[in-house]
């Protein structure tokens, strides 16, 4: 029975793994359509997010099933309860991907990153496809030096936020008010995407090591 | 054995319906000082998502203790994975208000909702009190009549944020950056806020007939 419950947890890490790469080729797109005005990769991002919902909903069963038909406690419980928090956290950041796709789409032929905000989104792009990356590492290899990379890719993320907002509100700034929503809503995007990447590498570090550091990180 | 889960389960519903409340009063609050321009009571939204913040967690133990303690099949072991999905949508719902809230305070002395979007702000203040109020109703009465309307003042909620973009790109918009930017915040603020609802009422509905409709309903 043990070994059967084993065989299950590792398919379970084996999903959410999954769930990982499909965010990581998400934002990876996301990124490479909003900088070069790609609406059919776009699209791709937008259709896809379907297949990652599924895959939320497969772990979230699966955790459910493995509860009820295998009783766990400790150690084994807090991997299932926990699983089902890091499935719903890959799943808003899919999500996050596909709004960035989506505002790469509805600026076309045009950008949706204006040209005095151009550097600070190449940067914010640069952040989340590796903060992104570094997810799938951190959940492949559990290595807590990965997660200590996140929050600081988090940081950076965080500063372009501020720096994308301060411009905006500087007074060399003249654009459209589309521009600045566009400009708005995609670094807060991009804010967020971080915000929930460091939320699921606390909660692999929950269970790797049993602790938790802050609220977001509690199961 | 089974009085005492019973007498658990009853205080976990008790602690999710205090939740609600919370979030009732939260977005009541922090509406009343967006449209009145009360710093003082903005404050009070945010200083006391803290405590939100120490029921999730309160819940979301008293959750985990119980599958691992009580080994729940069936239709309680449906009602405790609900009760940790619900607890984290309305501490999300929380942070929503304390987002409008925020916005207000940093726009004092001044309103962050500009004279172009008053009407439309007054609507969303309206209506998600209203949502906000019928959550709590649906976690106290589980009727599912209730339901229905919260998805009915989403829609309104919809439909105002989609107004609210409209307007900004109008010919007739000629608000500063900063307007633009609380304008386009904000109304996402509310705009999420209603879709928290949604969900947070569908798992509900879910605990009630079993029955989830929509992706956002699984368990």
């Amino acid at each position: 029975m043990r070994t059967l419950f084993t065989a299950e947890l590792s398919e379970l890490a084996e999903d959410l793994i999954a769930m990982s790469q499909h965010v990581d080729s998400a934002i990876t797109r996301a990124a490479e359509a909003l900088l070069t005005e790609n609406v059919e990769l776009a699209q791709t991002v937008i259709a896809d997010d379907a297949k990652l919902d599924d895959l939320e909903r497969i772990v979230d069963e699966r955790c459910v099933m493995l509860i009820a038909q295998q009783q766990p406690v400790g150690l084994d419980l807090r991997t299932l309860v926990t699983s089902l928090r890091i499935s719903a956290g890959l799943e808003r950041m899919g999500d996050l991907a596909q709004h960035i796709a989506e505002a790469a789409r509805r600026a076309y032929p045009g950008s949706a990153t204006p040209d005095s905000h151009r550097e600070i989104f190449e940067a914010m792009c640069v952040a989340a496809k590796q903060t992104s990356s570094e997810v799938v590492e951190l959940m492949q290899n559990r290595d807590l030096n990965v997660a200590a990379r996140i929050v600081s890719d988090d940081d950076t993320l965080d500063d372009l936020h501020s720096k994308a907002y301060g411009l905006l509100l500087s007074d060399e700034y003249t654009g459209s008010t589309q521009e600045t929503l566009d400009i708005a809503l995609l670094s807060r995007y991009f804010e967020r995407f971080g915000d929930h990447a460091v939320n699921v590498s606390r909660r692999i570090v929950y269970l790797v090591t049993g602790d938790h550091t802050g609220h977001h990180a509690s199961i």
